[in-house]
């Protein structure tokens, strides 16, 4: 029987900017975020795993502030505002978010963190929180605890880490001999002969003192940096001290130099779902190995994966490749090429395409809204606002908005006066104006808004006052995320 | 020196429905129109390469009365409202298409009809002039006249000709003894050694007394019905004989059996333009065999054709792919196979998929419509209307209308009253109002119009007055075509 565990502390790592599955992700909407492999998000997919051993008070999310918007608004769709969000100010690799939760949580020396990527899939929750609660008993006994997957193929796109003798405190755990970085093919075969080798599934559980002192030990300026801000909270100092940390891993930074590392061997049909191929293997196949999804017509297509959002794809005679459609831009890859998917996404950015950094449609806390058309001078959103949510007060310089109600009633702000707006009517913001939108009744309130001036971007938007985390006097975020 | 021959008439055959170039093409917009290969549609290329030797005056396209509208607003854009539009009432192959025609122009029996089909490409105008006047002797002596391209490689898609003696009457004249279908690859080869075998392709010159003489002895029923037609030009009657008619191409049909048919052996970069692959074959290609058209990003892909309409599209490691991506639908499809292209629509039809029937974008003759956006009560459209013109004053039972004018102004009329619009200014168009939409500047004016209402198709319009060919009370739209 399962329960909770007041000395486990879950730490999520969500700072991955996961541009391997544009156009599905931006870089305003990364893995992490993404609802691939059901109605879950990879990181609700990731608490929702550890929930019964871990209660939310007790969890942590690990990003940067580049992806702050996105991740807490994972959080609340499910009610977790309970869940801390830690902010680096730049992505360091593992071994600094890790540092960072560990000084955070430095006043409960005898906490055991448990480390997760926030963008991982597993099947097996059960022998999962199993294997946690083996890797707790062994972290409270000293341990830095690993835990290593039985691997079933000789992958060449994983780590590796290769397990010494068994360990006497714990049955089924073992003392880590070492890790190794990704393997050719014929390495990676002579793992699966030897047997005593397990792919590095990047979780952990260690006290908080045991892996500062393995932190001040390994890697120094790391330790002494995160001290210093442990004394001085100062967003500047912050960001000063981060810039001089090293850019590394965890494992290879501090594990692999450490003596008293541990490695619980696990089974849990995981996945890093690293690229678009591992999606494809994460679903059932047709007879012709086709996984399709989405509103895509195929004919006599093999091994491949089509994946559409929303508009009408039609595929023909196609042989292992991957076609991925969202309403603004179009992936087709062969199968083989998955990895340089990241590449492609570097051309784009150097040609400045706004396909890489946001979708059309956006999710905000109050609802969403997506670009239909912009122009020179004009911009059309479809904007839904759920029943009982309103957006800020505001106001824009430099944009007039007209308002269609399409579907719903809406309860309309503009500078002093307050008026329900119907569907089918319409209203009129000039700029430099006050307004607010809200929808008061229990069914969806939906709008086409007509944005008109010389200047559309979303930053020309001064919010006097906010249900949610957004509004500009606020500092302290995290208190004002309910009303 | 080429000059107009005033005995010349141009038949212009447009009834394919072109579905082998979806997406690209619709049902309501067929190859054809298609503006393929440069700033012509096929049509209209068609159409200026015979300009110099036959006037707009004796030319007549022949289309069915599904694609009236497309074409005829080909021939709007260029002026060419002087050309003839003869209506099928369903499509019945070329013996009755060339039929039809014939019946047409049958006062004038010594008139040389040139018939061609309006979407190929010819690269040689000036080869193909002079080809039309060796045709054109031949035809004034009796003649039914084809021409045969020189075959540049053993093609299996196209029929073939087998050429007999030479002429006496002309040089660079023969005989035409046999026409053949599309051979297998081997008798394609065979033909190439043998020497005198040509592409057939599909364009014929006669006097109208010689093909009507010869539909008479070899498609008694069809000539029957045709004669019945010229009697009496009812379009209940033309409805009915058409259905009577056998499915016969002119060729097969007809000049197979004549004795009297020459060929004239041409060599004027021609293609039938059947595929995408085809359209691959007429664009340069990178070095690596691409050919990308439009807003495409391609890393290391080869032998692909990738065109994008607006969209961005990214393709990586693909060989032998073709992508065709348009805002409402993208085909991904092997080259191999573009042959089924047609088997891919036929089964999107039946899904009842819209994308097979119409675009997003609808061209009109005061300039066009884009559907932004959809759903249960509403529609958005982006609507420009090019200086100088206005829409049909009208009315809708069902919907009313927002207008917002984000670009230039509009005068609009709205039951009695008739105003200017200015940019970021609004009016509503309530449900059964006569109503006008004018551009009265010299500048695109540009609306973003919100339609809602239960019931949203574009049959819901009651044209009172229209600048064009579309008004309910106006029975002979030729006639109307300019105001």
């Amino acid at each position: 029987m399962i329960s909770q565990d007041s000395t486990l502390f879950g730490v999520i790592l969500a700072g991955g900017s996961g541009t391997r599955f544009w156009p599905l992700s931006r870089s305003q909407y990364p893995k992490q975020v993404l609802h691939l492999l059901g109605s879950d998000s990879m990181l609700q997919a990731t608490i929702n795993r550890l929930l019964p051993l871990i209660p939310l008070e007790q969890m942590a999310v690990v990003t940067n502030a580049f992806q702050e918007q996105a991740i807490r608004l994972e959080l609340y769709h499910k009610g977790w505002e309970g869940v801390q969000l830690w902010l680096e100010p730049q992505g360091k690799n593992t071994a600094a978010a890790v540092g960072l939760a560990a000084t955070r949580l430095q006043t409960q020396p005898e906490y055991i963190m448990s480390v997760f990527p926030a963008d991982h899939h597993i099947q097996d929750q059960a022998g999962l929180l199993s294997a946690l609660e083996t890797g707790a008993r062994l972290a409270h006994a000293g341990y830095l605890v690993t835990f290593g997957i039985l691997p079933t193929r000789p992958e060449t796109g994983y780590g590796y880490i290769k397990a010494g003798v068994p360990l006497n405190a714990e049955k089924n755990s073992l003392v880590c001999a070492r890790f190794v970085e990704k393997p050719d093919l014929e390495r990676a075969q002579s793992f699966m002969r030897e047997g005593n080798y397990y792919w590095n599934s990047g979780m952990f559980m260690f006290r908080v003192d045991a892996i500062l002192q393995a932190l001040a030990r390994y890697v120094p300026t790391l330790h002494r940096g995160l001290m210093l801000l442990a004394e001085n909270d100062q967003p500047a100092l912050l960001e000063e001290v981060y810039q001089t940390f090293p850019n590394l891993s965890l494992d290879h930074g501090v594990l692999e130099q450490a003596e008293n590392v541990a490695v619980v061997p696990v089974d849990l049909g995981w996945s890093d779902v690293g690229t678009w191929r591992a999606v494809q293997e994460l679903f059932p196949a047709d007879d012709r190995g086709n996984v399709i999804l989405g509103r895509a017509c195929d004919r006599d297509s093999g091994d491949c994966l089509i994946y559409s959002q929303e508009r009408l794809v039609a595929t023909l005679g196609l042989k292992q490749v991957i076609v991925v459609d969202t309403p603004d831009a179009t992936l087709v890859c062969h199968r083989d090429r998955v990895q340089e998917v990241k590449d492609l996404v570097a051309e784009l950015n150097q040609q400045n395409c706004v396909e890489t950094r946001e979708h059309r449609t956006v999710v905000r806390p109050w609802g969403q809204y997506t670009v239909m058309d912009e122009g020179l001078g004009y911009k059309v959103k479809q904007i839904v606002v759920e029943p009982g949510k309103r957006l800020s007060l505001q106001l824009h310089h430099h944009r007039a908005e007209h308002w269609v109600v399409v579907q719903g009633t809406a309860q309309v702000t503009i500078g002093c006066e307050c008026k329900p707006v119907a569907a089918n009517e319409s209203v009129f913001v000039p700029p430099k104006t006050p307004h607010r939108l809200e929808n008061l009744t229990s069914e969806p309130l939906r709008i086409i808004e007509i944005q008109t001036g010389t200047y559309l971007e979303e930053d020309d938007i001064v919010r006097l006052a906010d249900d949610f985390w957004r509004s500009a006097s606020d500092t302290t975020p995290q208190q004002n995320l309910k009303h």
